[in-house]
């Protein structure tokens, strides 16, 4: 019987480097799958449905909301993102281990439905290095800057409800902690109990 | 305010290498504290107190056990062993990391007064890989290898009450895999509820 594998959930407030360190990370280690969203905006020219996401037109993403068929979903401006449990789940039966890179709020809703997860949060190293990583995007006007700053700020607060924190100051010693993370859940007692019957059966 | 050490308990049956793995475990990452038993039995010519064991006379260890002060001990034949609480507190006071490399009994003694460790089962390949290396000491007769397999067998029973198994198959992958625990352990919320304050600290 395959092992089934494990769902991991980086998370964390805009501006703590999540993106960045899920991409060094599965480029480091290449043996994970990250999870595809579905989404019902437009594709653009260099995306591909199956790859970089999964496109849905308006009423087939609300009748999967109905179904029951997101681990997560939310509606940004015009548009809904979500993603989809069933592929999720596909990867885990196969014993792949999966990563899910979302936000604070879908963070919480899949941890809702999956208990089981890994849920790390990551953390800026302070305040004022936050700021400086939303400033530097040198997208965004004065005003939305602000927002996203006084928002990043009350996320902080959600950082009890995950199972780790890792502190995005250096991105390379962060992977390695988040890896030390996923080898330190495989070891954990509940995940193993079939090695009783397995060292047993070696007589 | 330093922050508190860990307490990391390394245990297993007898035969499945936790001995094997501690010493290359410390050997390459040398930050870690092992902790120093006491024991009434007599000094060897190369053994000095404080450095390999705490010699205490028959009459210190039973005044020591009755003022309570040991995690754990065990009379193995004539001889009184056990783990003396204030080195071990101590270390973990001034942010050291203290590692225990004990039996089953001791483990379980060590957990009931100290729930925060972290305790590690060192587990055999099989059974008949764990046979091969009792034999493979080739120190004791055929009915003591007998007693000891029993034993080592009964044991495997307790690794439910473990928060880690590591199987020791090679012993370079177990290492890895501690000091993964290690990691990963560190960067448990529960254990950094100081981060909060700290990065708001930062604005």
């Amino acid at each position: 019987m395959t092992k089934k594998g494990l769902l991991i959930v980086i998370s964390g407030p805009s501006g703590a480097g999540k993106g960045t360190i899920c991409r060094h990370w599965l480029d480091k280690y290449p043996d994970f799958i990250l999870s595809i969203s579905a989404t019902t905006r437009k594709a653009r020219h260099n995306e591909r449905d199956g790859i970089n996401y999964f496109f849905k037109s308006h009423d087939e993403f609300i009748s999967m909301i109905e179904n029951n068929e997101f681990l997560e979903y939310a509606k940004v401006y015009d548009n809904y993102y979500g993603t989809p449990k069933k592929y999720v789940e596909d990867q885990l039966l196969s014993g792949k281990d999966v990563v899910l890179e979302i936000d604070i709020q879908g963070a919480l809703q899949v941890k809702k439905s999956f208990k089981e997860g890994i849920f790390i949060f990551i953390a800026p190293p302070s305040m004022d290095e936050l700021k400086k990583r939303i400033v530097g995007r040198g997208t965004e006007n004065p005003d939305m800057i602000a927002k996203r700053f006084k928002s990043a700020f009350e996320e902080l607060r959600y950082m009890e409800k995950y199972n780790y924190v890792v502190v995005n100051d250096i991105v390379e010693e962060a992977v390695e902690k988040i890896q030390a993370i996923v080898t330190a859940e495989k070891c954990r007692v509940d995940r193993n109990k079939e090695l009783y019957t397995m060292i047993q059966g070696g007589v």
